[in-house]
């Protein structure tokens, strides 16, 4: 059985495999063409905590290839934790399902999900852990829209300590041949740690010096709760925000990415720029979910 | 892009054409006919806040034509709502879906969401503001009941002032040659400037002195947060109130109407009169929207 | 039009037709064999209280006979239930789909609303009252595991005062040629008038007397809240605890089941047993509820 809880689990081949298969799914996930192909097979969204964006993505691209969805929200899950091990609660499920995702708040939780399960398992996040369906679709995302990932220059911009996202995805981008750039306020660095593992050509600098030269610009949410003053924070947001004169600075086929949701981070005026493709990003989260999800059920 | 925003948006040619159309559906409604005309399609609804009957009458329409829904329950909208913008929350989910049904607490809501969506937009209720998909089922509803709406005379009866049902049904009516007497304590009378507005053959009344006249008796709920004193409401709601007796004095052919939830102000042994439609009322409600769906999404 | 309100509705040959008929959809339920038998039909789980396995089980069997399902969440019923009686509640949604299943705290309350009801309504637990769906996939369960549902000999075990699984499961089994083993503490003893009302072979023993020679062990939750001492509790559930030591002494083709969630009353070891049949038992009710759902609507 497949399961797809950690980006780590899957060689470069395979995120290949899996991005191009995704590409077949696009005009599916447009619309332009029905595919019914899971039919009859059902997917569980086992959420024990909210995650709305992520839920719909999956709810929609199971959705368009004819596949049924049984949601779980965080109310019901919880209430099920409290009532028997998590164990259970996915053995359970598990009998009624072809399919699950899982959210969940804690590191781990996913792994032991899939060993607990009589079907394919799917990481949603969680905790501090894995997120590996938004890893696939931003690496997607470079793909379709800078037209390759080898040989990108990338910058990470904001949270690279806490960031799940940002951790997920630089691993993923080390398979690739790409440069990596690490652009964050000094309490918010990637933890020396994490960069001693990767195999990869990441550099610590400011934006100032790459944003003339990168392909992507890939900003994340600074939360204020990582900040004990409120001044220091937003002296920080202020400096690490991207505006309409950080746009003009960038490479003209450059693109801005996000996870989203954004807040401060980027300014309102930056959507209108042909630069911004973080709500494009979101939309490919469709056909790479239905790339996953065809391949760990069918 | 065709949304659907306010009643008034509507020209009284399309207003019947809606009508017409939600007469096809009825045998799909009615489990007599199998239709599959909207799958692949899928519509979100976006509720701000909760209003489960409607919620529950646009899933029906869709799914009895083959399409799916996404539902997006208060507290996830609402979770979504303080972690960004509106217009961000909709750009988002309008990459996921082809039309959206959104319910919000303000005013403007709806139409702000439209300008901000990829997709479709179906107001379902924005605060004081509009709640167009209701007014065509209320007009349905006579057409089909009493046969035509054209000639009718209708009684607008309990809270003029500050129901939106009201207010919407009215601007609808006035497109059509109604005669519409209005029946409400004085501290709910629909408000003089709305009148003003109105070019239609309106007059207020006691309900005493047309109640034998009137084909259709429209109620809505006199709500107790209105008064200030508990006894007061209480002899006000009393006088309100539709009866047996109220009834027997109402012509033969002549119905009686609600939008639901009826707490007080219809007695529950009015429901076993033939005059009693506001349960199908309801019934009416899955044509009309699988016939606003189809318009919106075909 | 037929509703399942309460297990006692049954004759032992409608309950045998509806066992029979489960058989024919356990490889629909398996994924083996596709069905659309209940294409464009709708069921609406309306749950006045939570109970997900429940729900996702019905949802399950409902989505992979090609039907549809609207779900109204505990919140939303209770809200609904606060603006509007229940009688009405049921009359609209009635309206909006082809079956209801309904969940419900209090006793009587699946009655009344079959009572008001234009659909089909199928009882999954009000109260202290009935669950009738449960008691179908035990029995089925039991025909499929051991083969046979007459001649088998049942324990069950732990609160036999308050549950009402046990309680519905009792009188069914009655129906068959069945020998039931009561084993519980005295303060949760079957009550005295229960047992007068049944035309069985039924006996209070100790577990340790029976173990032997029983073919099905049937155990529920001993609940902290029956106790008024918590040391008093821990001694009760210690010794009607399901060990290893406990499926030593049964026989080798013997099984046990448990409605779950499961907490302290099996023991974590059981589970790779192969008298342990209670995640199995879950997946029984994918296809009996197939069964019940076709029986209902078409």
């Amino acid at each position: 059985m497949k399961h797809l809880v950690s980006i780590e689990d899957l060689s470069k081949d395979e995120i290949i495999k899996i991005l191009n298969k995704s590409e077949e799914f696009e005009d599916v996930a447009l619309g332009k063409r029905k595919s019914r192909i899971l039919e009859s097979k059902i997917l569980a969204n086992l959420f024990f905590e909210p995650s709305t964006r992520t839920r719909i993505s999956f709810e929609t691209a199971m959705k368009k290839l004819g596949g049924e969805v049984i949601n779980v929200s965080a109310q019901e899950a919880s209430s099920m934790a409290k009532g028997e091990t998590l164990a259970d609660t996915v053995r359970v499920i598990s009998n009624y399902c072809d399919a699950i995702v899982i959210r969940h708040p804690l590191e781990g939780a996913a792994r032991f999900a899939a060993e607990n399960s009589n079907v394919p398992v799917i990481n949603a996040g969680d905790g501090a852990g894995q997120h590996p369906t938004q890893t696939l679709l931003d690496l997607y995302t470079i793909k379709k829209e800078i037209g390759r990932i080898d040989g990108t220059k990338i910058a990470l911009v904001g949270d690279l300590k806490y960031s799940r996202t940002i951790h997920s995805l630089i691993k993923a981008l080390t398979l690739f041949n790409t440069k990596i750039y690490l652009v964050s306020p000094p309490i918010l660095d990637l933890p020396v740690e994490f960069i001693d593992e990767l195999d990869g050509d990441i550099e610590k600098v400011e934006l100032e010096s790459v944003i003339g030269e990168v392909d992507v610009v890939y900003v994340t949410r600074i939360q204020k709760e990582r900040f004990l003053d409120e001044e220091e924070y937003k002296k920080v947001a202020g400096s690490y925000r991207i505006t309409i004169e950080t746009v003009k600075r960038m490479k003209d086929d450059a693109i801005i990415l996000h996870p989203l949701p954004r807040v401060y981070e980027i300014a309102i005026e930056v959507d209108y720029t042909k630069q911004a493709r973080y709500f494009k990003q979101t939309f490919y989260g469709v056909p790479v979910r239905m790339s996953i999800l065809t391949e760990v059920m069918l």
